[in-house]
C-alpha cells in the first residue's frame, strides 16, 4: 500500500468516524449512527440477523485486496447469508478494528466498498451502525440485519426426498481467483504482491475478481422463498462440503450431477467463496431464473453426498481451523 | 494462562462450535445457531440494534481477564447500549477471532460468561448466532439485538433546558479499578501478572471486580424510558465527555453537581467503563428507583458541559485512538 495521508493513530475516533459517515451517506432507517444504537424497523414482527468476520491474514491479504474491496466482500458474503434464508436484507452494522498506523484513505476506501455493495447488491440496505477500535490486526466483523415480508424464513432442514437441488451462482470461480493471486501474484520468498491485470486473460482477470469482490445473487433468496424452496444456504466453504451440510440438516443424502457443474467439477465441489445459493425445491416446482438444477435429494443413504450417484471422496472445503494460516501480507 | 487441554488449532470449526454452543445452552428464538443466520422475534415492528468490540491489548489483558470475565464484559457492555435505548435486550450474535493457539478451555469459559452476564443482567437474552475465525489477534465482536415494547427509543438529543440530569449505576469505581490493576499487578518490565484478591481490600476488589466484570443495570432502561426520560446514553468513555456528547446532541449544556459524585468528584467525571445509564427528565418527573439526580440541563452556553456552574476543564475521559496502545499482555 502506498496510502499517503493521516493515519488513523493521529487522528481523534470522532474524527474517523465523520469521515466514514460521510462516505456513506444517510441512512434511511429510524435511528441511524450516531446513538447507542439503531433502531430498524422489523417490518412482520422478525429480524433477520448474521455476523461474519474477515480477518487480516486467513482472510485477505492487503497486497491483494484494496480497502474498497475489503468493504464489498465483507458486505457481500453477510448480504449472502441473509438471502440464504429467504430474507431481504435492510441493514448492515459494521465493527472494525484498526492498526494505528492504518491510513484514513483506506478506512474511506472500506466505506466506499460497504456503501457500493449494498447498492449493487441489495438496494434499500446501508449502513445504520458500528464501532471503531484499534487493533494490532485488521478486522471487519459485519452483521447483516433482513426482513422475511411474511414469508417463513428457509432453513437448511427443510430438503425432502424427490427435491431438486439448484444454484444460482457460480461454483470454483472464487477458488481458481484465489490459486491464481496463489500462483502468480507472489514474490520469491513467497509474500503477496500486488495484481497486474495487463498479466491476466479476461476469464483469469474474473476469476480474481470474483474472489476480491464477490457478487451473490442476493435478490434470489427472497425469489427462491415465494418460489417454495424447501432448503437454502449460502455456499461459502465449498460446494461439497456445504452440500453435505444441507444433507445433514436435513437428514437426506445430495446427490449432485458433475454435468451440471461446468469444465471443472473437482473444483467446483471444493472450492469456497462464491457465495452461490444452494437451494431444493420441490420436483414440480418451476425452477426461478437463475437458478439451474445440478442434483437430486434422496432418502439418506450411508453419505450425506453422492456425486452422479457414487459416494463423494474429494476434498470437501475449506475449514479455517484446520487449512487456514494467520500470516499477514 | 496455564490452560491444559486441546488448543483451537487442533480442532476443527464444528468441534468448537460444539464445545460453545454446548455451554450456551437452547436458544428460545425462533431460529438460533446453526443456519446461515438466526431469525428473531421483533416485537412491535421494530429492532434495535448495535455492536462493540473487545481487542486484546487495547481492551483487555489475559492476565487479568479470564475468559469468564471476557465473556462476561463483551456481554454486558452490549447489553448496556442496548438499554441505554430504553430498549429490552433479547439476543446476542457473538463473533469471536481467535489465534490458532487458544485453548478450547478459554473458549468455552468466553460462552460461559455470556451466557451468565445475559442470565444475570437481561434474562431472557441469549446468544443467537455467531461466528469463528482465527487471528493473531484475540478479539470479541458482539451485537446486541432488543425491542422497545411498544416505547419510543430514548435518544441523545431529547434533553431539554429545565430537565433533571440523572445516573443509574457508578462512576470513576471500573477505572479506579483498572488503575489498582495498573499500579499492583504488573512486573518489573511493565507486563501484567494474575491478580492476587489477598492483596487487595474489598473496597479494591470490587473495583476490580467493576472493571473486570462490570454489571451495569440493564433493566433500568426500559424502566427509564416508560417514566418518561428525555435522552438517555451508556456511560462508556467517562461521565464528562459522554455527558458532553448528550449536551451536543440535544443542543443544551449540561450542569453537573459535584456534592452528587462521590469522594473524589474529579474521578467520577474522567473515569470510563462503569457503564451506568445517563439520562435526563422533565423537573416534575419521579425519578425511577435506581436513579440519582446529578445535575441540570441549561440553556446551551460556551460550553457543553459546566460543573457546579463552572466550565468543565478537566480530562474529557478515553478516546482509544489517542490514548490507547496496541501492547498485549
Amino acid at each position: 500500500m502506498a496510502e499517503h495521508g493521516p493515519v488513523v493513530g493521529e487522528m481523534s475516533e470522532a474524527a474517523v468516524l465523520q469521515a466514514i459517515l460521510g462516505r456513506l451517506g444517510p441512512s434511511p432507517v429510524p435511528v441511524g449512527p450516531g446513538d447507542d444504537a439503531a433502531v430498524l424497523d422489523a417490518g412482520d414482527g422478525r429480524i433477520v440477523a448474521t455476523v461474519d468476520t474477515l480477518v487480516h491474514g486467513p482472510d485477505f491479504r492487503l497486497a491483494w485486496t484494496s480497502g474498497y474491496d475489503l468493504g464489498w466482500k465483507a458486505a457481500a458474503v453477510n448480504l449472502a447469508d441473509v438471502a440464504a434464508m429467504g430474507a431481504r436484507p435492510t441493514a448492515l452494522l459494521v465493527a472494525l478494528a484498526l492498526p494505528a498506523g492504518t491510513a484514513l484513505a483506506f478506512v474511506t476506501a472500506v466505506a466506499d466498498g460497504l456503501r457500493d455493495a449494498c447498492a449493487a447488491l441489495a438496494p434499500g440496505c446501508t449502513v445504520a451502525g458500528g464501532d471503531l477500535t484499534v487493533s494490532q490486526t485488521l478486522t471487519v466483523a459485519v452483521t447483516a440485519l433482513g426482513v422475511l415480508d411474511g414469508a417463513a424464513p428457509v432453513l437448511r432442514s427443510g430438503a425432502r426426498a424427490g427435491d431438486v437441488v439448484a444454484l444460482a451462482g457460480d461454483a470454483g470461480v472464487a477458488a481458481r481467483g484465489l490459486q491464481i493471486l496463489f500462483d502468480r501474484f507472489r514474490d520469491g520468498a513467497g509474500r503477496p504482491v500486488p495484481v497486474d491485470a495487463q498479466q491476466l486473460s479476461a476469464d483469469d482477470a474474473h476469476a480474481v475478481a470474483q474472489q476480491l469482490r464477490p457478487a451473490p445473487h442476493i435478490h434470489l433468496g427472497p425469489v427462491a422463498a415465494r418460489a417454495g424452496a424447501t432448503a437454502m444456504m449460502d455456499v461459502s466453504d465449498g460446494l461439497a462440503l456445504d452440500a453435505s451440510r444441507l444433507a445433514a440438516a436435513s437428514a437426506v443424502t445430495l446427490d449432485l450431477h458433475t454435468a451440471a457443474l461446468g469444465d471443472d467439477p473437482a473444483l467446483a465441489l471444493s472450492g469456497g467463496e462464491d457465495h452461490a445459493l444452494l437451494a431444493t425445491f420441490p420436483s414440480d416446482a418451476v425452477l426461478p431464473e437463475g437458478f439451474r438444477p445440478i442434483g437430486r435429494v434422496r432418502a439418506a443413504g450411508d453419505d450425506r453426498l453422492s456425486v452422479d450417484g457414487s459416494p463423494y471422496t474429494g476434498h470437501t472445503g475449506w475449514d479455517p481451523y484446520r487449512d487456514g494460516g494467520t500470516a499477514g501480507g
